[in-house]
């Protein structure tokens, strides 16, 4: 089984490099947080140099700002290796490899897992059990790192969910994101409201701003880096909460919102309780990623790989 | 020890039964659902009968728009007793008190506590323990009936916030109401981003739009019935999610909004975490319910009522 090399140890890299250990797999990566551990290289380069010395697969877990600079890195001692990442938004990972490392094979990765606490001591060997995990499936994208990021996933304990980097980046910006900048919005104006309202706060106020207590910087570095496809999410969420303003305002009605709201949670659960069809994909077919986007499409995931054939999990 | 008559029996009203039972209280009620326990009478007017035999406190314990049929009954037949409720909103059940028992010594109540499942089954004696539970304290809330109200709420576990009924709506408005308003938003943002984005979602997704699990006629109730300070509410926040697409759009920048949505969870996790510093108020006293008043503006709760004195805990 090929090594995994992890570059930047977080919450994500971190719980990469240990579910990847979990597995079997000869994990090793780099960090700049000081931790002592067998698995830690000294420096991103003494990674690198033993990434390309045993073929490893490359991981790219650092935040969006720092990949640039990660990915030069790598360019200049393991430009040969399979490369993948697990951040958080696909298309300007996409961009930076493609003028960085126009050669090397790619697939883009993001686990849809994580908690607000951070960093390597946060980070644990099963963070991804049963959790998405998205591998972008282009056009364009590599068998070989296909396969090697999928096997990744998968060996992380994941589910596989396979999509475009534009698919991709249009849905996390709806359940990601915005989430993130609806939580920003709910926590400023409860505590607006002084400390009568805070002490007033029950679950509806706590859930709803929950993610807030996550590192700014780690917020902002994620939305930030996800604008067109946020923009889009933010304009229909305006134009949702303005309506219903309007609503109130006049009539004093807000069942449209409340319904819609209902239903939208409704199909959330739908979609996690629906009985699953095990289907087959061939991988040797020339259409077999247009059949892996069809899957990720409908709701469903990669279950398992086995020879050349991906058991996918199909929604009812 | 006054007896608890509770008219209403679904999670809330349910749960005050069950929880002023466990406190030793002589607790009955009545309700529409079917519920077959010996503390339910056959009707309201069979519970409200036996309320005046007893010179029960008399607990409203409907959705809001129930609130004026039920008042018509306690004026029917048991307009002497004491009069409380547990109504998420205060200001719509104090003008039809007003309007139907102009004579009633009337206290409003709020248990700041609940969770998405409905009804009588759902009602559980621990569901107050250590909750916040407004009881309105109004310059002309009469004493009797204030008292009542807190040694019920201290009786099922909890912890009383005095304010005025004003500032009760304001303040649930921002903490209550409006995060149902942004879990519905971003449920339905979610759902049409189709099975792909739904299957993708995370935590934060699903945090977001945990209340929209509650059934829709509830949510309505409570927040049609807070009109006027639920329009602030939203404005406010409609300003400050134009004021992110606007920097989203310009700049880019998303910081001004994560920021002051971090700070805001921060002062809610600090306001749980402070130290407290225990004061005690005397209720003899004429200013009591002003010092009750600044002791809820505070973030303060009265923790238990010994004789004549009330003790609060104010955070430090």
């Amino acid at each position: 089984m090929r090594p995994v090399c992890v570059l930047g140890l977080g919450l994500i890299g971190g719980s990469v490099l240990k579910a990847a250990t979990r597995a079997g797999r000869d994990a090793f990566g780099a960090t700049t947080e000081p931790v002592s551990d067998p698995r830690v290289e000294p420096s991103v380069a003494a990674a690198l140099e033993r990434a390309a010395a045993t073929d490893a697969l490359i991981v790219v877990a650092v935040p969006l700002p720092a990949v640039e600079d990660v990915l030069r890195e790598v360019a200049a001692h393991a430009p040969d290796c399979l490369l993948t990442d697990v951040v958080s938004v696909k298309q300007p990972v996409a961009d930076a490899v493609a003028r960085r490392l126009p050669d090397t094979r790619y697939a883009g990765g993001h686990p849809m897992a994580g908690k607000s606490a951070s960093g390597w001591a946060a980070a644990t060997e099963t963070l991804f059990d049963g959790a998405a995990w998205v591998v972008t499936t282009d056009e364009d994208t590599p068998q070989d790192a296909w396969r090697a990021a999928v096997e990744l996933a998968l060996a992380c304990g994941a589910h596989v969910v396979p999509t475009t980097t534009r698919e991709h980046d249009a849905a996390v910006a709806r359940i990601s994101h915005l989430p993130h900048i609806l939580a920003a919005v709910l926590a400023s104006t409860g505590a607006d409201g002084g400390s009568l309202a805070l002490a007033l706060a029950a679950g509806s106020f706590r859930d709803g701003t929950r993610v807030m207590s996550t590192r700014p910087e780690l917020v902002l570095a994620m939305c930030e880096g996800n604008r067109g496809p946020l923009l889009e999410a933010v304009d229909e969420a305006l134009g949702r909460l303005g309506a219903a303003r309007g609503a109130l305002a006049s009539t004093g009605g807000l069942a449209a919102t409340v319904r819609a709201g209902h239903e939208g949670r409704q199909a959330l659960e739908d979609l996690r309780n629906a009985d699953q069809e095990e289907i087959p994909i061939d991988l040797t077919d020339p259409e077999a990623f247009e059949t892996l986007r069809d899957l990720g499409t409908a709701g469903g995931r990669v279950l398992r790989v086995e020879g050349d054939t991906a058991i996918g999990a199909l929604p009812a």
